[in-house]
């Protein structure tokens, strides 16, 4: 397996070994006690059962506390660099899973400005037009409306702030390189960012006044961060978030992470049946070069983005997700075949969810943090 | 000469060589012609004709644009630290004859969040105390209230953010490290905090729409700050900001700035007569060891901090000014007698300021930035 992927909050690059990514972050594996302990409150969703959810800090605190009646907030959140895809969303779902599992009130943070300050040429309007697109993508997921508040940066910079500051004073240029990465070619706000993004695991202690626990789902490329954000909880007297960790949303190319960078092998949440089918169309697949030997010698699942798109989003069942594993690699069906029925599957999820998607706009304007006007 | 002296905005120390300072800073001498140019708008303050305000950057471009009927916005500020000395208000009252001459709309920033972030064991509660308490001793130097807005970090910080990451994202670490000496143990929010400062540079243009020329006088040790906010200002479509900098007020006790780590040698604005007294009393001087020496030999006003008082603050004759000079100089006068006389006059100033300061606080809250609450 390569050692040589890399895997940042704004860079994803390499064939990622996600075990030796938690070694390498010193996250703890989801085994099957705390699936087993996640199995009283319901079902697990299909990301935890898959693995796709698979890493985590803190969780079982973070449900000790539950059951002692301290309920924890929510949060997670978007970098709005460009239009939603299918990657994006994944972990939203999961979030909306546990939200309606445990009840749970969320923050979901919208960064405008860390997009702002990392990305060449954006700009303010940018971003934050960016957010709002995001954020009906969010809505349409079927978030509680009264329980999930949406946090825009620029715009709730005041409560966010004097907390970011806290964090501020706690982290030297010397630890924030250590885990980011950056040099002296990096922008002082893209240094200083990583305290706002701690912020919102803070807001809801800081509001209640009482230590309130935090439960971050979200991409284990965030780990940077939330590590960051952890280190300096105990100093301020904040309790620490807990996290749950995905792995990255695969691209249609075979790529281990969809990005906006390959258009054509993304899936955005704006797209038409017409460029669905084209796009799952060129998807890279574990086939074989001629019907011939695929029905002799069967496909390989394993490397398969049409498979893994059923893996990681589009067949909760797990019995019919093992079918078609079997019957791939048994040679019972083609390439072709698998192409048509995820088109459908993901054309049926688009069609309701644009859908969903124009009525957030009439609730979007009651959901944001302190009200501002998008 | 020292050259071993160090300016920095947090740090002033040795023997400062303020015409080497401002050669490394790279700042421009106020000449006899910029003097005379200036002297069409009204008598020059005293600080200007004794060299105390004595620096510039692009002074003669803001003029210019005055000129062309494109008047000036002016920008000056305060890290409450702590309660208010007299090498505070010194650039305040000019900065009040500024406004006066010019009739020129004013922000006061006040950085509760940069005091918080460089002074351990701040909290922002206390610099935000310590704001108010400063902010009264700036009102009651008689700033046009209409015309003067208080900008606190902290309160106006929706406004000034979306300005501070447009400069952020234009400075890089490398500059930042150079410009203001960080190294690996300086903390990720002092690190970005310069861009805060330079916000209000910009922020009359930012509502105006168009450019405001900004003119911001200050003690020269604020320089690295505007030489930052200068160098990106082209490239956010921006006017450069100009500067008038002033040398440091010295130390009671002959040190080169009055400074809070040392209270005896500080006077405070809310200080009273018997304090004044004793801390005067305290004072070093340039007188000899003994009357009769000194009646024989005379004092030295150059390195006497009673006379600098009287240069930098307290005896706005230059007539007067050259008589304590000549007579000390001559042995006519003694150092107990220049005591007494500056003893009287600032306590004389202070009564009346600290009548003015309690009147203050009714007008305070009219001239918040954006009407915000203290």
């Amino acid at each position: 397996m390569a050692e040589d992927f890399i895997v940042t909050p704004w860079e994803v690059t390499g064939d990622i070994d996600y075990d030796l990514l938690a070694e390498r972050f010193g996250t703890t594996a989801i085994d099957d006690k705390l699936l087993t302990r996640l199995s009283k409150y319901g079902e697990p969703h299909m990301m935890l059962r898959r693995g796709i959810f698979y890493s985590h800090r803190d969780l079982n605190i973070i449900l000790d506390e539950y059951e002692k009646g301290n309920k924890f907030i929510l949060y997670t959140g978007r970098g709005p660099s460009g239009h939603t895809h299918l990657g994006h969303i994944m972990p939203w779902i999961f979030n909306k899973w546990i939200q309606d599992t445990f009840g749970a009130d969320m923050l979901f943070q919208f960064t405008d400005d860390e997009k702002f300050l990392f990305k060449q040429g954006a700009t303010l309007a940018d971003t934050r037009s960016m957010a709002y697109e995001n954020a009906l993508d969010m809505i349409a997921l079927g978030f509680d409306t009264e329980k999930t508040k949406i946090i825009l940066d620029t715009e709730n910079i005041k409560t966010l702030y004097p907390i970011a500051l806290k964090v501020a004073k706690k982290i030297n240029l010397s630890t924030a390189k250590a885990v980011f990465g950056f040099d002296n070619t990096t922008n002082i706000g893209s240094i200083f960012f990583t305290s706002i993004q701690a912020a919102p695991a803070f807001l809801a202690s800081e509001i209640a006044g009482r230590n309130i626990p935090c439960l971050i789902p979200c991409g284990i490329d965030q780990d940077p961060h939330f590590r960051a954000c952890r280190d300096v909880a105990p100093g301020l007297g904040y309790m620490k978030p807990g996290q749950i960790y995905c792995k990255m949303f695969p691209g249609l190319s075979g790529a281990d992470k969809m990005s906006s960078s390959d258009p054509m092998a993304t899936i955005y949440t704006t797209d038409g049946p017409k460029e669905v089918k084209k796009k799952v169309g060129r998807a890279f697949t574990g086939g074989c070069v001629s019907v011939e030997e695929q029905r002799q010698k069967g496909g390989n699942p394993e490397v398969c983005a049409v498979f893994k798109y059923c893996y990681y989003l589009f067949e909760e069942d797990d019995r019919k997700l093992n079918e078609i594993s079997s019957k791939c690699k048994n040679g019972e069906i083609l390439c072709g075949e698998c192409k048509i029925a995820l088109t459908e599957k993901i054309n049926t999820f688009l069609e309701i969810h644009q859908g969903k998607r124009e009525k957030a706009k009439d609730v979007i304007g009651g959901m944001s943090f302190e009200g501002f006007k998008w």
